[in-house]
């Protein structure tokens, strides 16, 4: 008995910013499981930044995407049915198969979880997920943030930098600034996830909102957007301060190179570090990172906001919504 | 009974290059030794680029030097009279009084030194001193450097440059690169200090000849100039490549910011780590330092070559010299 389902394939790669004409919408058959496979029905998937970069056909640290072929990325589904040991109908499972209502799976592909009292399937696409283990290993691990620091996270109001920001607070930084792209998100980050001070960058130069948001300098810059932004924090850190590279999506759709920051010779006289990493090389930071924040999320520390969009058809929206900063906190697509 | 003595004082600031006109031979006298100080003869001086900086009024990992008042720098100089204990007339003192030909010193800024047999004074103001010191922690802890990594040190024929390149070759790197700005300087690097490749900088785009030289990438860059070199560092780093920025000698005489790297972005697919230094962070390593490579020197490993300038009237030309890059090896001005 084989299943009718959906897909997202990537239509064609973008030049610049990505558009609707980019994706399509693809009606297809699955076949039963067949010995070590098991089909699972999507629940839950994620839209992420680092998604623009595989539309590339570029050498990267993940693949790229190919044309005419289903995109990935993580989600969370439930096992319909199973020919692997250890999978059952009914199982929740965490996987890389995103951008499809059912997929056919090695089980080995496939990561059992059961969700913790009180926390949606989504928390494993978010806090409890890659997501949360970026803030983390980005924080703790590359920016090797100490108590006392204060901490400036750009992209603050999105899925890694409001828990940047609240797992910063949790650990005992001296204060926490944030930069976002609207109001509404300026006053999230202060009003609702305990930041110190916010700005919103497209009020002006962001070199001198940071200056006037820490008087002090700051020791920690998350980064997840590059350009301006950098060289802000670069003008503000403090001696021996640490940066850590996340993101750079002020850069995602150039067609250009970024010609920024134009400060960086001050990395000599502040002895300041900069380091960019790749959440899926600290895979041996997961079981800590699940301790420690799941410990926070189930004592209702932790804020972690969620944009949900409905319905396979609208993901390549959900997507390039996220692009332009439209979600606030982690950017999902229901599947069910 | 007083002693008749000359003095460089720093007539102006300069604004862009330095000139002549920045400096001012002064005649002075100094008085005898009072309780706990000592009259000091210089016999050699070190002019370096990080001076540059000091002649600026701003605000930076040393206090800018003051107009109408000497400069200062490294010295080696010979005891003349001591009122301190412990020192006494023929005693040979490192001290930072340099641009003078006497100095009275308290005796606590006075470092007694012994030179090691076979080897001049001057060496405490290059291997076994300040720069190799840079050098050193540059290389083997800044940027981490291990066996089998391949080294790129941008102005390798200076005095910095020089001894990264032959520490690397020593504590076994794969491969070893230099650039410096002159086609007698990279037969220097290739021929004398035993670099497995160098380039003229000024023959064509640092990118492009940082690749052919190095067709497998490097893994760790030490940066004595900035701007281009640096940008052409990430572009060839591998995976998990480190930078130690130690100068940017390109952009000490900038009026203007310097708009590079434009490809700063890589640092975060490449897990790159830049990171800067100042030296004098890290005096605990001077005694590892002096172990190992007083070694490497008392045994010939190692050539540390000197472009020697004589008279302390000729010092500011040799400083201008040495900015625009016309010494091999370490700059120095010997006054006796």
């Amino acid at each position: 008995m084989s299943t009718a389902t959906r897909e997202i394939h990537l239509a064609s790669r973008p030049t610049g910013w990505p558009g609707p004409e980019n994706f399509r919408l693809v009606e297809t058959t699955l076949e039963d499981p067949a010995d070590g496979q098991v089909l699972v029905r999507t629940l839950v998937m994620s839209v992420d930044p680092y998604m623009r970069g595989r539309m590339n056909d570029v050498k990267s640290y993940v693949p790229p995407f190919q044309v005419d072929k289903p995109l990935e990325g993580g989600a969370v589904g439930e096992v319909v049915a199973s020919a692997a040991d250890g999978f059952a109908p009914g199982d929740l499972v965490l996987h890389n198969y995103g951008w499809r209502e059912h997929v056919l799976a090695d089980a080995k592909a496939l990561r059992k979880v059961e969700t913790p009292a009180g926390l949606n399937p989504s928390v494993f696409l978010g806090a409890l997920g890659g997501v949360g283990l970026t803030a983390y290993v980005g924080l703790f691990d590359i920016a090797a943030f100490k108590e006392g620091d204060t901490v400036f996270v750009s992209g603050a109001a999105g899925a890694v930098g409001s828990l940047v920001g609240q797992f910063a607070k949790l650990r005992g930084a001296k204060r926490v600034i944030g930069s976002a792209g609207s109001a509404e998100k300026v006053a999230y980050l202060t009003d609702e996830l305990g930041f110190d001070a916010a700005f919103n960058y497209r009020d002006g130069d962001v070199r001198e909102q940071l200056k006037a948001a820490a008087p002090e300098g700051i020791d920690v810059y998350f980064d997840n957007v590059g350009g301006d932004h950098l060289e802000a924090a670069i003008a503000s850190l403090n001696l021996y301060g640490r940066i850590a590279v996340c993101g750079a999506i002020s850069q995602y759709n150039s067609t250009e190179p970024t010609p920024a920051p134009r400060n960086l010779a001050l990395v000599i006289g502040k002895r300041l570090t900069i380091r960019g990493f790749i959440v899926s090389d600290h895979g041996d930071r997961m079981k800590p990172m699940l301790a420690e924040v799941g410990g926070w999320l189930t004592e209702g520390k932790i804020r972690f906001n969620e944009t949900t969009v409905h319905g396979l058809e609208n993901a390549p929206q959900a997507f390039l919504d996220m692009m332009r900063g439209a979600n606030t906190g982690k950017m999902l697509v229901e599947l069910s």
